[in-house]
Parts: structure tokens; sequence; C-alpha cells
């Protein structure tokens, strides 16, 4: 079964990039890949925070946050 | 052909968490993954740093280095 892995990100160039090249590095086999624009898409920052998301881009997988580089503080987008 | 994803890491308990699952996460059809130990094997800072790699743990990937949450910065392994 294939575990969803979300990238959240605000439209920033950097989150951008990122997105495109983590997103299509992980294993199709493995990982079911949900993209977030957490800018535009408010709804989803409880979710977000729960998941232990402190600034975007940022990749949950496994039940862990990584933060990739640093493109906002969470804080920002509320 | 296979890309080469070189992960950079200094041995701290978050990097080599962050290690495991990013480089299993990672398409084994199309990276071929390298791990590092800057800490070790101080010889390949100079390539690390070459590609932008600022703090550990990273990923190497497609030219560019990601930054996945902060370990150490480079300095502290010099």
């Amino acid at each position: 079964m294939k575990t969803k892995a979300v990238f959240y990100h605000a439209g920033c160039p950097v989150c951008v990039a990122a997105e495109q090249n983590v997103a299509n590095a992980l294993d199709p086999g493995k990982y079911q890949v949900e993209i977030v624009h957490l800018g535009n898409d408010k709804s989803q920052l409880k979710e977000a925070e729960s998941a232990g998301v402190k600034s975007v881009p940022a990749l949950v997988m496994d039940g862990t946050a990584y933060h990739i580089n640093f493109g906002a503080g969470i804080e920002a987008l509320k």
C-alpha cells in the first residue's frame, strides 16, 4: 500500500522548485504525493501544524516533517 | 541512467533519522543514493560546499542542495 507524502509550500519560487524536484524524486511505488499550497489553502494550516510543519517548503512523510531549505515560517501564512 | 543523489550528514540523531527516511523514499529507479558522513570524512567537505551545502543534513540532487531541517552548520564540521 502506498503511503501519503504531503508537500506543503506557499508558492514562493524556492518552494515551487523544491516541490517539483522532491516530488519527482520520491519512489512512486511507495508514495502518493499530495501537494498543498498553504498560501491559497489556509484550511490546511491546522493539519500542517499538527504534522509538525514549522516552515515551508516542507515534506511530511511517515509522520515526520522535513523542512526543506527555508522559504517562510508558518506564522507568516496565517 | 540513474542520477546520483548525495546525502550529507554528520552523525547527529536528526541527520541519521532523516537519512534513512529520505534515502529510502527516493525512487530507486531514478537515483543512486550515496551517503557521506562529513564528520568522519572531512575530505568531502569541499565537494559538499561546492554543491551548495551550508548545513547538514542535506541532500544534493540534480545539482541542487536541499537542506533538510537543521542539524549543524557546515562551518562546525571543519
